[in-house]
């Protein structure tokens, strides 16, 4: 199979870039190909403006829309986004990495969604309306991980922690990047304290964990959020009444083992 | 009184400019002083990286937590950093203006949070602990409020919605990073169906919801987030079990009205 890592650190020592290299090193063992997207190493361009349509279809007034997709429909996208389409494309599985900042990815992981997710692509498949979301659209089959380092100790990200529980606190992420444009997203698998680990041992453990998901990568059983045309959402807005009655919120969106 | 506008689009005429226009309009009419942040204009630099750090504490490795600290206590952080810090520690109410990019800030404001918010000034305030934070902090005493334009119809945010309620997709920014700090965080101002904004009429009617919430800046209620050090989470890390029983998730860190 072929996998695609997108990571967000700069140095190579960082817990973030041992853990790459642990999925690396650990995917191509079992034969599968490996692509990187090392988004520090590249200079990826984090801010999403006019360079990113040098052939603009109203050069009077800049529409994110409706440049992103005249750009992508009539070939003239920028070579960094066509590429990173492509190794998406590409890809079986997908291996986002990063570090927790500020409770999110990294500003240049956030501006790689934004301005690889190009409308056609990440948004309005097919005939530039919402038809195809959540659940469907161009990257439908394909798998996403999410690794997340958090300083922080477990218990601040826990159901009842200080910062929120760390799903939901991605939940943008996996839901609103990964499963939007038709990802079946996995349990994101988060190292906790991650300023803090010291010895060779702690290393090893963590390292240990990270394989352990990625023997799974292909067989671990999806988050089972609700798909927008799979019937729980009839008029492609609301959640139906009968679906997770008198829930709200995140919680609402991530079917019960019961309901299968 | 001095308020801050920190904002992120690039084009003038685009609903977020439009409305940071009434915000500097309203509030200077009203005898404030405004100070802008546009973050597109300053060609701000988004990706946090070891540029950031000209006089290393550790030329080695780079660790973002040591070198920031390290940076901002001996007075080597970069030029465009320390004067966004002396806006905010100038300004009495902080306003974030953007457009919803993937359910969050655009990278570029990611960005500017990641290199501003350094170690010893967003977090590790004081003591290098997390002692101070969620309600405490080096911006305590000061208002924000954030305004956001939404493409998708405010259906799609509501309680059920398929994106997920806009409050709660929000969370990382008005807790994580707006009531971190210290801020007091008035609740968000949402425009939705942004792209489909299409008469003078509906734009004016947009300016006018927006006046309103302006002119409570210094005295609508802020978001009754729990604050880290009054009583609720006494160990700094879980809410305690006679706090919002039975809750988890977002939600329960939001006081209910009848606990004041």
């Amino acid at each position: 199979m072929k996998i695609l890592i997108v990571y967000a650190h700069p140095e190579p020592t960082s817990l973030t870039r041992q853990l790459v290299d642990v999925t690396a090193e650990t995917l191509s063992a079992a034969g599968h190909t490996v692509v990187h997207s090392d988004l520090y190493g590249m200079k990826w361009k984090a801010v999403y403006d006019a360079d990113d349509f040098p052939v603009r279809d109203n050069p009077e007034r800049l529409s994110f829309i409706m440049e992103s997709g005249h750009a992508y429909a009539s070939g003239h996208q920028t070579p960094d986004v066509i590429a990173e389409q492509q190794k998406l494309l590409a890809a079986d599985a997908v291996i986002l990495q990063f570090p927790m900042w500020w409770f999110g990815v990294p500003a240049i992981l956030k501006g790689w969604i934004e301005r690889v997710y190009a409308f056609g692509f990440g948004y309005g498949y097919q005939n530039g309306s919402n038809q195809f979301r959540f659940g469907e659209g161009i990257l439908k089959g394909k798998r996403a991980l999410v690794n997340v380092q958090a300083g922080g100790p477990a218990a601040d990200y826990g159901p009842r922690g200080i910062n929120g529980p760390l799903d939901q606190l991605l939940f943008p992420l996996t839901h609103g990047a990964l499963f939007y444009p038709g990802m079946d997203v996995l349990p994101t698998h988060a190292v906790y304290g991650a300023g803090h680990v010291s010895t060779a041992e702690e290393v090893e453990a963590i390292k240990a964990a990270w394989r352990v998901r990625l023997a799974g990568l292909f067989t671990d059983k999806p988050i089972p959020f609700r798909s927008q045309n799979g019937g729980d959402f009839p008029d492609r807005h609301t959640m139906a009444d009968h679906v997770a009655p008198g829930q709200t919120g995140l919680v609402a969106h991530v079917a019960d083992l019961g309901d299968a």
